[in-house]
């Protein structure tokens, strides 16, 4: 079954202590379509500028990613440029040029109006809100956003959040959004402004889901380096909804493999800069990781 | 099979922002000891002063505890007084009083020198060797440590870890004790310095194991207050070395339901402030929570 992702296709500037690279391909809609597409296939809607042509869309060919949904403005695409320093858990932002993105309608092509798997990325609750809106046999819409929108447009967050079943989120922004320190407090809160499935990732130290009473955690993989963490919420939100797409059926453990191929994916992501590791994974190689997973987590009841 | 642990034995002074306790009975061995206790028969050596009489002795009373490895001394027994604020994650300590604990020589009762499961808890590394080199027969020596010792006396450290099986550290003295910030190597340094098996605390984040190239991982059990952390590490230590005793073999099975039985000591203890929640476990309380961290990780390979 095909998953539909809403959001930015960007140009990214970084620096890590690794190393430094200028306006590589980045954006959230680009993490998780690359990502998501080694599972299910794959619908972007996006915008981006004249200086993202055919060479630039190469990212996206062969992969069982649909584009069409991928306008083209004029003007610039997208920027953004940050750095990580210390113990990389954090970017700091040095530059954001929104360009086309500034004025970003999503237009959903008709064939996607029946999606029935559906990420909405960070972007403005109000669009997410409208694209939610137009897609109402959806039956997994998942939403992302960051503490710009939950200080910036409290209220918009929350019409949004009362239309959608999953909240992926990291764990500090999960903390000010529920207005609540202990992690468990703030999933039962954000649970009661909508999503039934909470979603907490936490960088090194993994993630975890809450739904109903029920929680499941799956480690952070152990790397020996991390070369560059951008993207890796939005490659976790592929890995996630790309496998309940492939599954087809939204039941528990299907819902903890998700977990799992979302951590699985993020590891792989953050090795190499920007997208190059997920560009040349292989199906082989992510099952040996999943299997790893298991094998770091499993024990016996005597 | 029996556990031995040499440690403190002391009276706490607490601050925590759900409360404040004077002078209630605390130290290293004592959460070691009833804890393992729980798993199998423990015998304790330590040392008190003239103020740890009949009635403070009762905290080991009816619990398969044999205490004629408890030292009395002339003079006062230790005290320690500490404040936990924000996170709770780092005690603030306001007052150590080394007291009967400063002159500290384990004497072990000849029955003692037979043991084959041995925990050295928190005490200055070359009595931790002393009473290694007393134990030949020990089959698994655990060991604790801190910063202090670690700044204070690497040289004594490093000889005692040289003679360990495992070594069970928190994640911040892990990494500086390695002087390696990445986790994963922090603890292949450590395992060059001696012990085979490393086991790493973090806090609300669970714990980790590593062994050879594989690593374990137990979530932090989802707690919605922490009431009081103090002697959770000497619990987590309890429960693990304690189980492994019961267990009677160290295997690969066994050690990750050791330290998953470490997890859900130590989640009991920071229930309630000091021994309290500790003093009125059932085995079946423990068990029921053991299988919540069966279901809180547990996921099918498809």
């Amino acid at each position: 079954m095909p998953v539909l992702v809403v959001g930015s296709v960007a140009f990214d500037s970084l620096k890590t202590p690794f190393g430094e690279v200028k306006e590589i391909i980045g954006g959230a809609a680009t993490y998780f379509a690359v990502t998501a597409s080694y599972f299910a296939p794959v619908n972007v809607v996006a915008v981006v500028g004249d200086d993202f042509g055919p060479e630039q869309l190469k990212v996206f060919e062969g992969r069982n990613i649909d584009t069409t949904g991928i306008e083209r403005a004029p003007g610039r695409t997208f920027r953004w440029s940050g750095e990580y320093t210390g113990d990389m858990s954090e970017a700091k932002t040095l530059d954001t040029q929104l360009n086309v993105f500034e004025s970003f309608q999503p237009k959903l092509p008709a064939p996607y109006l029946e999606s029935d798997f559906v990420f909405l990325a960070n972007i403005q609750p109000t669009l997410q809100l409208a694209v939610r809106e137009q897609l109402p046999h959806a039956r997994l819409v998942g939403l992302d956003t960051m503490n710009f929108w939950i200080h910036g447009t409290p209220d918009d967050l929350r019409r949004a959040l009362g239309h959608v079943d999953v909240l992926i989120i990291n764990d500090k922004e999960a903390r000010v959004l529920a207005g609540v320190d202990n992690l468990r407090r703030a999933a039962a809160a954000i649970r009661r402004l909508g999503p039934r499935i909470v979603v907490v990732k936490r960088g090194e130290y993994g993630a975890c889901l809450f739904q109903g009473d029920a929680i499941f955690f799956a480690p952070g993989y152990p790397l020996e380096e991390v070369h560059d963490p951008t993207g890796a919420g939005d490659t976790f939100a592929g890995g996630f909804m790309g496998y309940l797409a492939s599954a087809g059926e939204v039941s528990d453990a299907n819902l903890r493999r998700a977990l799992v191929y979302g951590s699985v994916m993020a590891s792989f992501s953050v090795e190499e800069f920007g997208l190059s590791r997920l560009l040349r994974l292989s199906r082989a190689e992510i099952e040996a990781r999943f299997n790893e997973f298991k094998s770091m987590t499993h024990f016996e009841v005597c």
